[in-house]
């Protein structure tokens, strides 16, 4: 790594703005990194000189596109660890992902009776898709809960994946309860009940490695705008014994090998799965995404961000009123730090922290069934990356307290 | 329109290089077109100033990203003619804009027996997804044949277009056979029917103005990336009563009313059909590309492309052995013109062109069906947009000219 953290954070031009007079503190990370001008720079450069579109072309540039296309998956292959880049999907984002697999694995593989499980802290991208396969085929839809400290209950995980169970479906880290998911304990436990497990990595690919080969996880999903890569382009891992026997999910040009009036047959995975013309360009922009967090290296980025959750632990506990959610030790939590505040109602406090420049979330966090696990209407979320600092947790805390100041006592 | 040629040219840095030691020519704008900087600097201007996540946040970027992303749809409203905004569902590309209607309106409209009506000239991707769901569904897919100059037979399709047909599919111009399709006579055929009619603009969109109003068709799909926005965004438009009772296609985020464990009630259109983080990038780039058009203006757009396509008619009819599919006459001619040259496979004349600067494509252009109907495995297609040049259309003949000569001859 060879720049300072001023110079990365340089990197980023969203950050350098004022907001209502106020400079911007971005901690709203979870749901959606900003991007880095390099990234930015690389998707230009694809345009503007390799332009065209992939895999049907002769010409000149087509094969240049396609070139950096299955580039791009192979930079992905190995930033997943997977055994071969035929295991890479492009998908439009992570919530395609998940729906793909309940789609084409789920309508071809779960029966009625089957058991699928799931944990009570997913995003509604990886619980409505189980769910309603679960009311098409009559299988049934098991929660797994969560501890006091919010983490999921292995306990309870190990009562409710039974050799009914068919199918787990988990995230690697939750985007509200601030934890990381024992993933690779709970792939063990499935694989004994002869379940696959799909993951849903959208939270955790910018913030630790991810392997999915010594996770032995089935199949991994993963957006590219929330580690720093354009919108409107995800990834789906699935091992290949898996990605084989799978029906396609759209139909469309490139996923065929011969179409005829009243039938057609399927190209081979990943190609089955990739109908039409492919967001070649956020493949590119993602690859490129990859090739700056390798260069930062992991162990930068952890260190930067084990410093920040430290910190932001120790400091919001300071607020007088503030119940945090999840784990109350920053070494077990990750960048994800959901609160209330007293009685003030979320949205209140997130407008109030605006209005202060800091950007912070308010509402169910696409959580509804965990809101009402955990008896709350909604909470406040602040979320941070790398690039964050600790001037900007000192930014937020200061404006809580002012904020609950402010509703305790008036202006 | 306060630019020239030459500056409007120069607004695609793309075609401003060599390939293989000679100027490119490219004439592949059917597969995908070139972006004009000015979008590309939009979207950048996005990334740089107002990047957040859409609809979830109260705060100043997640409203600014928000208001951007709206005033996006506005911009498709406009551009299409539809009636509201909620009748405008932001997607991918064209190819899921289809199966999006084929796998929400087909699966839960079409029923055993009912007849599907499609062009024997549809993109795979207007075309696999209606043969699925008859087979699904045990519906029947009837195809509509041509007229010996290639064009949508009326005679045909008023035969095969009945009682029964309760949904008709069809391009609204040829990826293959440079027509126009007479989409409002057979909306009116099939209304007269009752059948539903979903429209692939994909070939149109960037040579004509569509009105979907006027042309009162039901569904009406396109791709940014044929129309000079960034790859991984498309539209489908749908008239409101349809997609009112229409289930969604994917779930996630955003297009929920309300998840319980077990079971949830969905938004109302469109946001029923956009699950997930949306490419809000590609919807503001889509709308600066609209923007661009309109500035060039459709009077100007189609008088250029007008000239191109009666100078390319003429002058590809002087290449010797040339065989031109679709319509003789330059004025019922879009810009897109297949042909094979002498029994040289297409394959190799397009490498001939690439060695001369020329981009065409060579195959069967998603369109099995079609090439099996026409009787050849596969053409040579040079398609033009409104930057293309009468210098191109030379170069192109040339070298065609002179790869007839090396193939006949030898060097």
């Amino acid at each position: 790594m060879d720049k300072t953290s001023e110079e990365i954070r340089h990197d980023f031009p969203a950050l350098d703005q004022m907001v209502n007079q106020a400079p911007l503190a971005y901690l709203d990370n979870a749901a959606t990194s900003q991007r880095p001008a390099p990234v930015l720079k690389t998707v230009e450069d694809f345009y503007f000189h390799d332009n065209a579109n992939v895999h049907r072309g002769v010409h000149t540039l087509a094969q240049r596109a396609t070139d950096r296309y299955e580039q791009a998956r192979e930079t992905v292959r190995q930033f997943l660890g997977a055994e071969s880049p035929t295991e890479i999907i492009f998908t439009k984002g992570c919530t395609e992902a998940l729906n793909l697999v309940a789609s084409s694995y789920g309508m071809s593989q779960i029966q009625a009776g089957d058991e699928i499980v799931i944990s009570i802290q997913e995003h509604h991208s990886n619980l409505i898709p189980w769910q309603q396969l679960a009311i098409q085929k009559g299988a049934i839809l098991k929660y797994i809960d969560l501890t006091d400290e919010g983490e999921i209950d292995l306990t309870d995980a190990q009562e409710k994946i039974t050799d009914q169970t068919k199918l787990v479906a988990i995230n690697h880290a939750s985007n509200v309860m601030g934890t990381i998911t024992p993933l690779k304990t709970l792939v063990e436990l499935a694989h004994q009940k002869g379940a696959v497990v799909v993951a849903d990595g959208a939270q955790a690919v910018l913030h630790e490695p991810v392997n999915v080969r010594d996770l032995d996880v089935d199949f991994y999903a993963l957006s590219g705008h929330k580690m720093l890569a354009p919108m409107g382009i995800g990834v789906l891992y699935g091992k290949a014994s898996l990605l084989e026997k799978m029906p396609p999910y759209q139909y469309g040009g490139e996923m065929i090998s011969r179409v005829q009036r009243q039938e057609s047959s399927w190209a081979q995975a990943p190609y089955k799965f990739e109908a039409g013309t492919q967001n070649v360009a956020g493949a590119i922009g993602l690859a490129a995404a990859i090739d700056y967090l390798n260069n930062l290296s992991w162990g930068w980025i952890q260190q930067q961000e084990s410093d920040l959750i430290q910190y932001a632990t120790q400091e919001l506990k300071k607020v007088d009123g503030l119940k945090l959610y999840g784990p109350k030790e920053a070494q077990r939590r990750s960048g994800v730090f959901s609160f209330n505040l007293g009685q003030i109602h979320p949205h209140d406090v997130a407008t109030a922290l605006d209005m202060a420049g800091v950007a912070v979330r308010a509402g169910h966090h696409c959580a509804q069934p965990l809101m009402d696990y955990l008896g709350v209407p909604a909470t406040v979320r602040a979320s941070f990356a790398f690039y964050n600092t600790k001037a900007e947790v000192d930014q937020l805390v200061t404006d809580l307290q002012a904020t609950k100041e402010f509703f305790d006592h008036g202006a």
